[in-house]
This record gives structure tokens, C-alpha cells and sequence, in this order.
């Protein structure tokens, strides 16, 4: 086993703080990586708070990495060491049921193996994430890092990127459609990147006045502060997608009522409590509500050559390790654009 | 104008009642409709009791019309006299939006005219339904049906038979799909039947065991009593689709679990009050809350040329006009199997 620095969260109420764990040596198929950066999400700060419910600690978070082929197992194929990959949301799945054939692992019948936070199909240890020098993964669920795209601003399209990539392309968006895109955080400002470089013509929907700018500077054409209750009359039935990132309690009828006939509204957030809606809403012009969650290995692996193609990449805040607590604080306050991006060159420095 | 029988509610509060309009003669491109049966929706007592307020005395409801064209206006290609002809939901739209220009005219930007308990685009008289002699209607809004299909069953599909067809067709189910019908009244049994013509395995999905027999009847595969909260289980994650015809409250999320990833469950029926919906049952499994509204004037044609080749119609009982006021109660306990049809014959005795 390898020794390896980490950051963990001893428990719910424990702050981030250094902690050693183990990984193994790569084993069949195999690649151990050299973590360089790993991108921060907000679902890091509810699992090691356990607000989901079943945390598993010491939890070592982090589902957004990016790194270096170190050492590679036996049979190997795929990758070879000094390659620049990546590990997004899970590092596993049952490999046999409808989805994982299809390219859908996220769906798999018998839950994809998180990251982090979840444990191992073999043997079930726990799996540690990102906050973490090293990992070791099956290729099958490693990603190639295109060579145009800057190692760090990579990391948040592992779960960012993809999940928001992934809804964009499942519904089809094309050139001139109009998509508006709900809340202007980490996933929210992916996604008018990638509608953008689809051709979409895209509007932020954000609650107040000051993300004007910072939407139209990231590509959007319009913005509209939906405090404003007009907004939802002057906008009514103008969207054919809208990609909806916010996870606070909000009003599903009235964003409903922005799309046209035949309209999309795709749901990426999980607010705590379920949202009434009325039928009449998608029944009166054949409206939908889906929901869409991460991506597959080959829809990742897509959304990476889609972004190297189009130059695009997250913005991000790259911070090191020491400041994780400060940065979980921040994100809480929505004071991030738009990403945190930990420097595990961080870590190193303080394990030497 | 041409004095015409009718059966009307005075108000909101008054039983139908025999009753005199008049209907005009047929103008350029307009046909004259000798009404021979009309089926009774359960919109039409939700109307005639006002119940979604906005109704417009006296109402002579009904909009699942079949009849004989008995004279055709200057300019009438479509239609020659003693044609078998049908009148849907609708009876004029703008005829210039987007929808209109595609077909869609139920979803019509200017708002569809209902065949009754509506305006005339031009001068704002009052439209009149179905429980009458006679009707004027423009060809481009009247159906062909197809010489196979026995008028009286014909004439529910106007009504039931497009709003199930329509969500079929529009999510495209196929041979060897799962489509569970929630249900088992108008709405339902039509559904039943046209997605059975279109090779998918049904199961029914009803309160109680008491439909068990009448599902399989009309072609279901299976049938769920879901009174029997076990049902949920079993059938969890079976369905590629799910047509939702209850319009009493339900827990859609339960439904709603019972999808394969990436399945719809489609919405004709609307609830008194906004139902909870749970992001978390959407995103996990990529799928989709969706609604549909009866169907456009191609379409509704399509189906019914869909029911002539599949030998398809509606179940219905049929009743002389003078028991209408004994059939909504009956509707409204669930007491018909499925549909009633109004022989209009025995109105022109009651005028005779």
C-alpha cells in the first residue's frame, strides 16, 4: 500500500484537516495517478457535513481531478504514464446492466461506486476523492485531459462541466435555440459556456442585478433578475431549454412558464423540499420537467474533446489546501467565480 | 340562421335543459353538420358547473361530435354532402403562429376556439357544443371518419382518442415498449387500446382490484391495484412510459419511480392543487415529467385513420339526451364503461 497525504473530514462537525490514508498499487487494468489539481463542488461540503444522510468518516472529498499517470497495472491499454487524466464523480459501476453497456454508468442499476464517500464493489472499503496526493482507478473510469486545456481550469469539468455538457446534448440543443440558463454558480456558469459554444442563444436567470456582467462577459446575450417579478412575463414562453442549477427552494410553475410549447426544463439541483407543480403548466403547451445527473465515461470523455475544441474551460479560483475551510465558507456565501481549484502541489509541500 | 334543438345549462347551479340556438348558415369554406352523436367528456360537467370558472350561460356543451355533412358553404373542397364527419375540442385558432403553421393548433399562441364555452374569433358569439341537432364549422377544423369505425363509437376519439394518441405518438412508443396506463376511465381505456395497436406491453395501474378484468379486457398485459402500496415496488423502475390520466390528487413521485431511466410520465389529467415534486426521483434517473393536450387537426385525422386500420374505437353506452343529467352523476362516481354517447336522434324527437 501507498502511504498518501490527504485532507479529511474526521466527522460532521470537524473542520478539514491533514490526515494520512492508503492507496493500493495499481492492479490489473489500473493507473495510479498523481493528483495535481482537484476542483471543489458544493456536494463536497454537503457530504462531509452529512447533510445528505450516510457519510462515511473519515471522508476525504473531491470528485473533480485532474493529474499524472504515475505507475500503470498490468494490461493497460489505455493510458501510459505521464498522460494528463482525469476522475470525475465515480470510479466504478456493475459494468453489466443496461446503462453501464450503454455508456450510462451514472445510472447503473446497482449505483455507480462514488468517488468518494461510497465503497469499494470488491471488498467494500470506503473510497477516498481528491483531496489526496494519488489515487488509484480502473482505466475504464479514467479520462484523457486534452493538451489544450489548462490542467487546473480542467478539473471542474469532471462534474461542472459534465453535468451540465450532458443535458445540452441529450435534449439536442442546436445552433439558435434559446436556452436560459437558472442560477450563476459553479454549474450554472458551465452551462452558458457549453450552450454558447453549442449556439444557443443564452439568457442567466439570476436572482439579483449584480451577475449582469459577469453573465454577459461568459457569453450569455441576455440577463434577467428574477427578484423582478416582470421578468417572468416579459420572458413568458421564450426558452426552448431551460437548465436549471439552483438547489435553494424556488417557484418550478413560473420557470415552467417560460418555455415554449414543446419546451425542456431540466432540473440539476435537489432543493430540500419537493416543488409543487401544476399540470395545467406542462399540460396547456406540452411542456417537460426532467432532471439529468452527471454523465457517462464516454459522454465525459466527449465533453473534455468538445471543450478542448472550443476553448473551453472553468473559471476558477485556485487556492491551496490550507484555505479548504475558508473556501467551503465562501461557496456557502455563493462568493466564488466560479470555482475553487486546490493545488495539491499544496499538500506536497506539506507532507515534505 | 337556422333555429337549431339544444340541451342547455342556464347557469352553474341548473341541470341541462332542453333549449333553442341558432346556428348560420355555412359560410365560404364552412360545412353544416346534421349531428348524429355526441359523447359526453367529463370537461363538459366540470364546464357546465363552472367549475373552472369563466363559463359562459347558457352552455350547451360537447365536444366529441360525429355527424353527416348536411351543406357545404362557397369554396369547400375538403367535404360533399352525407360525408361521415367528426368535430373535436376546437373550432377555429389564429391560424398564423408557429403551432398553428405546424399543426398544433391545440397549443395555438392566440388560445384555440373551443367548440363550445368559448368565443368565435370574429364578433365573440358564444360557441355551442355538441348536444344539438346541427353545427357550422370551418373545413379546415372538421375530421374525415373513416367509413369502418361505427359513428357512435367514433365519437369519443375526438375527445379521448387524440389526447392519449397525441402523447403516444409524440414520445414514440414502439413495439415491445412498457407503457403503464394510469387509470381506467375515458381517458384510460383509449389509451389502453391505442398503445396495444402500437405493440407496447401494458399494464394498467388503478386504485382498486375491481378493474382487473376490464384491463386485461381491453388488452393490458398486466394490471397493479395500487391501493396495494407493495405495487410500487414491484413495478420500480419497469416503464418506458406512463400515461397519467387521473385528475384527482396522486403522488406523482411515486409514479414517477416506477420509470426506467430516461422514461416520461405523461400528464392529461389536472389535479385541484399542485403536487410535490421530488428533483431528486427525476435527476437520479434521468427522467421526464411531461404533459399533453388533445392533439392538432392532422394528427387527430392521423388517429383516426390509426383506429380504422387497427380496428380501434371507443367502449361506449349509449344514451338518449334526455338522461344527460343522470350520466354526469354517474360520471362522477366512476359508473361507465367508458364513455357516454348521446344519440342525438333522440333530441330531434324531443323537437319533433
Amino acid at each position: 500500500m501507498l502511504k498518501t497525504a490527504a485532507y479529511a473530514a474526521a466527522s460532521a462537525q470537524s473542520p478539514l484537516a491533514p490526515h494520512t490514508i492508503e492507496r493500493r498499487e495499481p492492479g490489473p487494468g489500473e493507473v495510479l495517478i498523481d493528483i495535481l489539481y482537484c476542483g471543489v463542488c458544493h456536494s463536497d461540503i454537503h457530504q462531509a457535513r452529512d447533510e445528505w444522510g450516510g457519510s462515511i468518516f473519515p471522508m476525504v472529498p473531491g470528485h473533480e481531478i485532474v493529474g499524472r499517470v504515475a505507475r500503470v497495472g498490468r494490461g493497460v491499454s489505455k493510458f501510459q504514464v505521464g498522460d494528463a487524466v482525469g476522475v470525475g464523480c465515480f470510479v466504478d459501476s456493475c459494468r453489466h446492466c443496461p446503462q453501464c453497456e450503454s455508456g450510462l454508468e451514472q445510472y447503473c442499476d446497482e449505483g455507480m461506486t462514488g468517488t468518494y464517500n461510497s465503497r469499494e464493489r470488491s471488498g467494500g472499503a470506503p473510497t477516498y476523492g481528491g483531496y489526496s496526493t494519488r489515487i488509484t482507478v480502473d482505466q475504464d473510469y479514467v479520462l484523457r485531459i486534452p493538451a489544450s486545456i489548462p490542467l487546473d481550469r480542467a478539473a471542474p469539468l469532471l462534474c461542472a462541466g459534465i453535468t451540465t455538457y450532458s443535458p445540452l446534448k441529450y435534449h439536442g440543443v442546436k445552433p439558435g435555440d434559446r436556452v436560459g440558463v437558472v442560477g450563476l454558480g459553479g454549474l450554472g456558469h458551465m452551462a452558458v459556456k457549453l450552450a454558447v459554444a453549442m449556439g444557443a442563444q443564452v439568457t442567466v436567470l439570476s436572482t439579483s442585478e449584480s451577475k449582469r456582467e459577469a453573465a454577459l462577459a461568459l457569453g450569455a446575450q441576455d440577463f434577467a433578475a428574477t427578484r423582478d417579478g416582470s421578468v417572468f412575463k416579459r420572458l413568458t414562453r421564450s426558452f426552448d431549454y431551460l437548465i436549471d442549477s439552483v438547489s435553494g427552494e424556488h417557484d418550478y410553475n413560473a420557470y415552467l412558464s417560460l418555455l415554449k410549447v414543446g419546451g425542456t426544463m431540466v432540473l440539476l439541483g435537489i432543493p430540500e423540499t419537493p416543488a409543487p407543480v401544476a399540470a395545467g403548466v406542462l399540460i396547456s403547451k406540452r411542456r417537460n420537467l426532467s432532471g439529468s445527473m452527471i454523465g457517462g465515461i464516454r459522454e465525459t470523455q466527449e465533453m473534455l474533446d468538445f471543450c478542448a475544441e472550443h476553448g473551453v474551460a472553468s473559471d476558477i479560483e485556485l487556492i491551496g489546501i490550507e484555505r479548504i475551510n475558508e473556501a467551503y465558507e465562501r461557496m456557502i456565501k455563493g462568493d466564488v467565480r466560479y470555482r475553487f481549484v486546490i493545488d495539491i502541489a499544496s499538500l506536497e509541500k506539506q507532507d515534505a
